[in-house]
């Protein structure tokens, strides 16, 4: 692992980084081919729609020169051109108390890893998804933004263990909302459903992709509340996050699902890399 | 300020602090007074609370000697003996992902800052309180203990801004929860009401202090949920939190409260430091 922070070549964050105080900044994590960004403009709307939401001062004017800038560092710094880039902005370093004054100054931390080794089995035959006691928060002022809160992802993690590849967390209202570290999305007659973030959840730059890849080509997308009920109706269905693309679920629970295709033709459209357009 | 780190004087974390990268960790804030924390054993309670249900490790196989031990350390090497001790403790570090090992190990740091200066006034004439729409997530792992997803509290302070000394925040279900630093009491009939914190909040540890004072003093104590149309029907009432006791709540939402004879008595236990007994 290689570190960059504000610029130098550091893998320390003072004390009172609010990151580490309070959770008051938000996160990007993004996958790094040959020292360039996947789906740059993605992570960069989803960001400033973060920094706009929790009030957070944009560290640089201009977002995209900023992530590439770190991408082109860490990967020759690291000598892995192609890894996983992890960027994290709070709001600045304060003293004790949730107050802060109007001139702090946002505080970037760039982390750089390799790759996962994600086996084409994935892809191909889909993968396990389980769902979860560990719900999501019922927070809307907070839902659809890759904020710092992430201590049900952790639970939800820890409760997972190894029993499946994803899990599938719900909100305290009984909806399904999101995987652990992946959105979802179900197929039935060739249209997708996927779960409405407005409460809850995190809106990841791969199912914006999805969406907009559905939009341009007249696939229905319906954006909704998914009841445990209305889960068990759906036969075919896909997890996808930034670094893993998009896996189909063969199993849900226990019950077999198939891949769909629609699910087929967006699993082609990542793989040719259209899907970023 | 001042800064211990895992028995260092340190002002840095690593960037790899799960409390830097998913805010998985606990935090208290104590009041020091001549080098002692006063009301520790609750302090120790609440955090050894949160630390079983975040399944992390206990730092230190006696927290009370730990908590103690920074609070010396610290008022000794800033010369400052009466100040308020900060301690968060993250899971650990770990490279980038939710997952963790069996074997991590937990991460203490300790802050170290002056008492705030408060002024007599809000004691005896008590605090305006304002209601906030920012909202406490419904969340029910993660009700009750003093984790550091936080994010909320620092957008309702912002919300806040000076217009009132507290904001009274609600969850999505439109209960009344907590103060953005507080707990919240109402006095009626000589009888306390305070919200049910099973879905959203923290338990403060002035709340405890005041639920095991009530108890002992045969003060009827009411949890419950409490929404818009029930607060309206209280017109005594107090919030507290370990830094600044008891304050009686002087008006809310622009309408004037009293300053009740029961919140009166638990003042006093305050004052005379018996409601830690």
């Amino acid at each position: 692992m290689w570190v960059i922070d504000d610029q130098q070549y550091l893998g320390q964050l003072d004390g009172w980084n609010r990151a580490a105080q309070f959770a008051d900044g938000l996160f990007e994590t993004m996958m790094v081919n040959h020292g360039e960004i996947v789906g740059l403009k993605y992570h960069v709307t989803r960001l400033s729609a973060g920094l706009k939401r929790l009030d957070i001062k944009p560290p640089a004017s201009n977002l995209a020169d900023m992530l590439s800038s770190f991408a082109h560092k860490l990967s020759e710094l690291s000598g892995v051109k192609s890894g996983v880039l992890k960027v994290i902005i709070s709001r600045g370093d304060s003293a004790r108390g949730y107050g802060y004054v109007e001139t702090i100054q946002p505080h970037v931390t760039a982390f750089y890893n390799e790759q996962p080794v994600l086996s084409d089995h994935i892809y191909t035959q889909g993968v396990v998804v389980e769902s979860l006691q560990t719900q999501c928060a019922v927070q809307p002022q907070l839902a659809g933004i890759k904020h710092l809160n992430r201590l049900e992802n952790v639970l939800a993690k820890k409760e997972l263990g190894n029993r499946a590849f994803e899990g599938l967390m719900f909100n305290h209202l009984g909806f399904a909302i999101e995987g652990i570290s992946s959105n979802v999305f179900f197929e039935k007659d060739n249209q997708l459903f996927t779960p409405d973030l407005t409460l809850s959840g995190v809106a990841g730059v791969m199912r914006e992709c999805v969406l907009s890849f559905a939009q341009s080509h007249k696939i229905k997308i319906n954006l909704d509340n998914i009841s445990v009920t209305q889960l068990e109706r759906f036969s075919q269905g896909f997890i996808c996050n930034s670094v893993m693309g998009i896996v189909p679920i063969s199993s849900l629970d226990g019950r077999s699902l198939e891949i769909g295709p629609v699910t087929q033709s967006i699993q082609d459209a990542w793989k040719d890399g259209v899907i970023y357009a």
